[in-house]
């Protein structure tokens, strides 16, 4: 914990000029028909709060995100999307340019098969809605990377550690930052997270509760560690 | 248009004094799991601009809105709600008590079927989603309204004088404010709304584009003209 704690100080200075860091945020909407959607609770803190993070430490940050309330942070190239879709194209525009990915979105991965084009009247007491699995970007990102460092998420409700290890292998990650989405104090529209670090090897770091600021830094720090192959 | 306009500057002073106005905004969240959800687009303007407007002349005002990312105006009384079941109880409670209902909310009119308490874990690639039609909750006030002025919206995208009228029978409104979300300048995300105002009688306003603010003031001379029955 004291080394730990030392690179920690060591790396809070512009330790990330001349890296490309790519970071997604938000949810995704899908639409059924112009005014219904499916959705996915994420209110970007935690992707914002990153982007604030690696741009105040020097990288060049292009922060991809979904529909949120918040407002990008000065001097980040903001992409803004809607569906998953999108947020694939976007990101696969600009993978090839950059050395870092942070995938804090939590995209739809399913969407409506058919979207209407005009409203849907009401109709019967039960109706069924067909959905079409969308891409998983993070997957194919993993099967295109040669350089980049790859990071995602995992916000889960149950088997956290054994859900995040199989999208760490699935997805060739060199880091995952796992969540129980059900605790107080973490998940989708907390300002705190309460995360678990896991990497290829198996390693596991648990990290106490900390606000989504923090967190972002220590994150940064460990994705240093990456960079310069100290983990 | 002379008379009208004349009525209009009467009526900016405190002509709601006394008067309880419950005002419904925003969209609500079908929970599919804990992590995704069907939901509506509204941004909660046009409700919050309503409160705002309705607390500045002098209502006792009572707003009931969805998750959206506005901060509700100073001195009126607000319950923030999720789902459309949340919303109905929420208007029940307060019926009885209120004089005037405008309900700005675009809820969500169908729910998943059988929420799960798991996140879904990804599958096949095509999956099926049932869903349950949620109660009508404006419908419902017309069946239970004594005193009550009730005001309601239609967000459409075609046949909107036909959509509307059928609406206003339907449940037994005092007045619908109709507009064609498809339209730029109209719709959920933006600043001004363009609409037309139908009456039980059949009568058809059409109003000119205007921001939200604005619109909130026109109708509630609207209503005010409706409470001393001058339309």
């Amino acid at each position: 914990v004291i080394v730990d704690k030392t690179l920690g100080l060591l790396n809070t200075g512009n330790n990330f000029t001349g890296k490309r860091i790519l970071i997604t945020a938000g949810g995704t909407r899908e639409p059924v028909d112009p005014v219904r959607y499916i959705g996915n609770r994420s209110s970007g803190k935690m992707g914002y709060a990153l982007a604030q993070a690696a741009k105040s430490r020097g990288a060049e940050v292009i922060l991809i995100s979904g529909p949120v309330s918040l407002s990008p942070p000065a001097g980040v190239e903001f992409v803004k999307v809607e569906t998953t879709q999108e947020m694939r194209e976007a990101v696969l525009a600009n993978f090839n340019q950059v050395d870092i990915v942070i995938k804090a979105a939590a995209v739809a991965d399913y969407r409506p098969l058919e979207p209407q084009e005009q409203k849907i009247k009401k109709t019967g007491e039960i109706v069924t809605l067909q959905l079409a699995k969308n891409p998983d970007i993070l997957k194919e990102l993993g099967t295109l990377k040669k350089h980049q460092l790859l990071i995602g998420f995992a916000a889960e409700t149950e088997e956290l550690i054994a859900n995040a290890a199989e999208k760490i292998r699935l997805k060739k990650l060199d880091m995952i930052i796992a969540n129980d989405v059900t605790l107080p104090g973490a998940g989708f529209d907390a300002d705190t997270n309460i995360v678990k670090l896991l990497y290829p090897s198996g390693r596991v770091e648990e990290l106490p509760q900390m606000s989504k600021t923090e967190l972002s830094a220590v994150i940064l720090d460990k994705i240093y560690n990456l960079m310069i192959n100290l983990t």
